[in-house]
């Protein structure tokens, strides 16, 4: 046995201080994440100006010494969810799901065959959807998100998400997530930032699995929420699940979001639509070194294309925005090498 | 030099995991927190029942291979603040801000001479405030927490604590702060807890100051808000502070706010009244090896003593909840060897 192990005693402060300081090196070829960040990060994106002012963002941020060094504790870097790190097409994962639960919930509520904004849901006629509006949309929600338990829904999210499978790709949406930011939140992590999803999905149809596929522990998700009621049931403490909008995490919701829930001000922000607009200009403009990046979806081959004229994931103010405020602007098809991680 | 440390190269990678398997144990020495969590923890806590059940919680959920084993990332511990963390006595902190600054900006508003809620704050009259009754409160919260930008907000904050002092005691707010609970912080963190505040206070009131004076960061700390709108204001981005509440967190606030921001529900709550008696339920109820505290005021010498007839922080229904769920019960008096830090 090494004599450096003969026991705690023989180990002296300086020795031990010295392992200590050289750890951070020594342990980088062992841990796979700091491995890629070291020698190749970013594998699925191409060379080019957009991988390039990720690398050259992080790097002075993460500069002790230099100008633009910003503490750990403040490296806090902002996600939006749906065309940011998972597909958003042909419609929100969300959507689909409000309306497999419908056709779930159908059989008990025989009147729905008759009754809009169900009955349309139950004749797959989207265009009767569309026309019950926000109101029909906030009675789908209050059938399908709310009337039970936070521990029910989550059940409920995590069953339907582990059979429901995308209609083009035939795989579960959670396989529908972008490979180069699966490698960019990785990258992040490595240097010391703390990942947050900041999206105007529901938080509690997130939560149950962000962490699995993301790395996003619960505690860093927000989104947007309905309200939930505290009560005593038989004894025991619940959260009830009520049917009416607490908040919307979108648009100039995301930075009143961020601003409650993180109490920081972040230096990084990713989007892919205008609704990440105000979250893009709260997060970049503050006058210090800032990152901004917003997906373009060009690729409609291997995934979609899709920008100004879009229904879901609407692209226009923020693309014209990010030319004036120097965002970096992802073209899918040009920069990823892989879009999703099954794409070889 | 130790062969060891003449390169990266010579280090084995069973050596380099031996090192880092005996990590925990060999830096536990040089590191103060964790000396103290070894030898002696929590040593402003007199000896009895009171600061062994926390310990015996500790050990417990800490154990690894035991029964009641928690992964670190599930060890919660959720702290009220007013009355748990620092002196709610006479008066809330806040309510103290709340009447130095309407006096600060009488100045600028001389109708408040002769207008109620105004009148009575300027008077000193607190049964005419106490009568202007929750309308008269929202008036003085809209006056001095909304018409401001965040960051203004925060600099008002700040600036007030550098300069006011409690009135019995003489020091600034932020020394009253209790001795044994900052121990109590840091003794679980060395555990692998991560330590929030939910409070009832105002979120915002809070966060610029808990890093420093309890090493709780700003997105651990809840409470109570006002509700924020994003604006571009002369090509910047600002959050401003409006005259509507948005969330109260306090009673069956408390675990709709933990779920809302957290997503975890805690393992360990921390409280003092009975705003804090939901919080308490819906963490200690949840079947598994769960720990409820509650810091009773019986040291009118050191501190202050009150309980069921209180006006602020009246704890009565969750004094009883207490003995029925097996809550620990501080009895400040007895429990406690030093009430703040500065008393010796």
């Amino acid at each position: 046995m090494n004599p450096v192990f003969s026991g705690p005693g023989s180990l002296s402060r300086r020795v031990l201080l010295s392992i200590l300081a050289a750890l951070p090196a020594l342990i980088g070829p062992l841990s796979p994440g700091a491995a890629q960040a070291q020698t190749e990060p970013l594998p699925s994106w191409n060379d080019g100006p957009t991988k390039t002012s990720i690398i050259d963002f992080v790097t002075r941020v993460t500069t002790q010494g230099g100008p633009d060094y910003i503490a750990p504790a403040e490296r806090i870097a902002v996600f939006d969810n749906d065309g940011t790190l998972w597909s958003e097409q042909p419609m929100y994962v969300q959507l689909a799901f409000v309306l497999d639960r419908v056709k779930a919930l159908a059989p008990q509520n025989p009147a729905w065959k008759t009754k809009q904004p169900f009955k349309a849901v139950l004749d797959g006629d989207m265009r009767a959807l569309a026309a019950s509006g926000e109101q029909g949309l906030m009675q789908l929600i209050a059938v399908t998100h709310a009337g039970m338990t936070a521990d029910e829904f989550t059940k409920i999210v995590s069953n339907w998400l582990s059979t429901a499978r995308h209609p083009r790709f035939k795989r579960p949406y959670t396989e529908l997530v972008y490979q180069p930011m699966l490698e960019l939140l990785a990258y992040l992590r490595a240097n010391g930032f703390k990942t947050y999803i900041a999206s105007g999905g529901g938080i509690e149809f997130m939560r149950p699995w962000t962490e699995r596929v993301y790395g996003i522990p619960p505690e860093q998700v927000l989104g947007s929420s309905i309200k939930m009621q505290f009560e005593m049931r038989d004894g025991r403490p619940i959260l009830f699940r009520l049917p009416q909008i607490n908040f919307i995490d979108d648009k100039v919701g995301k930075p009143v979001g961020i601003n409650q829930q993180i109490g920081r001000r972040p230096i990084a922000a990713f989007g892919n639509s205008d609704g990440d607009l105000e979250m893009l200009q709260w997060t970049t403009m503050s006058g210090g070194v800032r990152f901004g990046l917003i997906v373009h979806h060009t690729d409609a081959e291997r995934e979609f294309a899709y920008d100004r004229q879009a229904h879901f994931g609407k692209l226009d103010k923020a693309l014209d925005a990010a030319a004036v405020n120097k965002w970096t602007v992802v073209d899918m098809k040009k920069d990823w090498k892989r879009v999703f991680p099954f794409q070889e």
